[in-house]
């Protein structure tokens, strides 16, 4: 039984500028009832609303944990049933890293009307935007995105064998990537492979660095990378070319 | 030496409806000289331009080739030099598998301005269109996006290993990619994984089928399967929480 009135639109804000929201996601934006959003929502975005909605903030703030998953499902099924047109604001795409599956299924198990909307991925936006494309006829041909926080979970061998790496969350365990990656040198990936990190990408505050994968570890070492997205592979030697972007 | 008068903005147009378009673009286009487009461009998006935009048209035409890629690098070229604002725009996102290095590379040389604009590629927004996280947080901690219009090229053995594959140009290679992946029948994948065909995303005209690695090609084996992204992994399992999307 699905009610009618309200729904919960889960909505990609991309990679933070307004800029790079979808016209959907803007349109939204400026018609809803209640705003549930996290951390890495930019400013900017919570003027889009109309006066009367209603703003939750549920990521973390300060040293205190985000709301327990549990509780946004709970917000959200809420504002729905009253009727609202319920925003799920998140950073990125929704369905990349953006854990909105508990949420679905306690829509959909409540009944509520909902749709995802999507946003470009950092993972996907953080290398354009330092012009680096993923893939290339030659160079690479496949490319393969995963968060590192937790290194120690990857297939590193077969990882170590792919054209394109992006890696998000990966700031803290530069080390150990680059440690994996060369344990399997004799497949794609050397001292001499090229890397970049984007950090704060899409936004004023934008950083790029670029090296290889001997160097890189010196060069960012006084550097606090997070949120940061890592490129490794031959076409982030397409970065020069970005001098006029 | 850079022109100032001119500018070609390389712009992605996303999966296809003027709604996942992104803010950015659509200003942009609404302010476009000259539009010069592809063969996957919605007709909606041409309306978008001014009355008095030069309209260039490069995909294939029927039967024919597309324009050579030598020419269009140098109908940019021309434009820009004349003081145009030009708009490049690519279906998808343009840097992956948008081949848009030559025309960065021919504008850079000729100092001409240009900006990438992102936009949502395909092989993101199909897979969620359908109701398909690419990552979760223990069904898939690594996705890989290729094209297999050649699979002879790929590294089968690497791929069969990761969570989630999001394919490309594969619908006329379907049986070749099960093959391939079924020879590693002890790394990720067996008969009983899901997979997903999601064909014309983003469109009115969008069809998704759903099955197993086993029964996937009887399923399709009428439907003409291009443009399609295939997804396959244990994420696809979620297409049915999508029912109320």
């Amino acid at each position: 039984m699905t009610n009618n009135r309200g729904k919960v639109y889960l909505v990609g804000a991309g990679p933070g500028d307004i800029e790079y929201l979808t016209v959907k996601a803007y349109r939204l934006l400026a018609q809803a009832g209640v705003l549930v959003y996290d951390a890495l929502v930019s400013e900017q975005m919570l003027e889009l609303v109309p006066d009367d909605c209603l703003k939750v903030y549920v990521g973390k703030r300060g040293g205190l944990p985000s709301t327990a998953q549990e509780e946004i499902n709970h917000l959200l099924i809420k504002y729905c049933q009253q009727g609202k047109l319920v925003i799920r604001l998140k950073s990125g795409d929704p369905f990349i890293f953006g854990r909105c599956i508990s949420e679905i299924k306690a829509l959909s198990a409540a009944g509520c009307n909902f749709e995802a909307v999507p946003g470009i991925s950092s993972a996907i936006a953080a290398p354009m935007l330092a012009g680096i494309p993923l893939t290339d006829a030659v160079m690479s041909r496949c490319f393969a995105v995963f968060s590192a926080h937790q290194p120690s979970d990857l297939d590193w061998e077969a990882l170590s064998r792919l054209d394109t790496l992006v890696i998000l969350m990966g700031g803290q365990h530069l080390s150990e990537i680059i440690h994996q990656l060369m344990k399997y040198g004799k497949n794609k990936f050397t001292t001499m492979t090229p890397i970049a990190i984007i950090r704060k990408a899409g936004t004023a505050q934008q950083q790029v660095w670029t090296g290889t994968l001997s160097t890189i570890v010196e060069q960012v070492k006084t550097v606090r990378l997070s949120p940061a997205v890592i490129v490794i592979g031959e076409v982030v030697r397409y970065a020069g070319f970005s001098e006029n972007m």
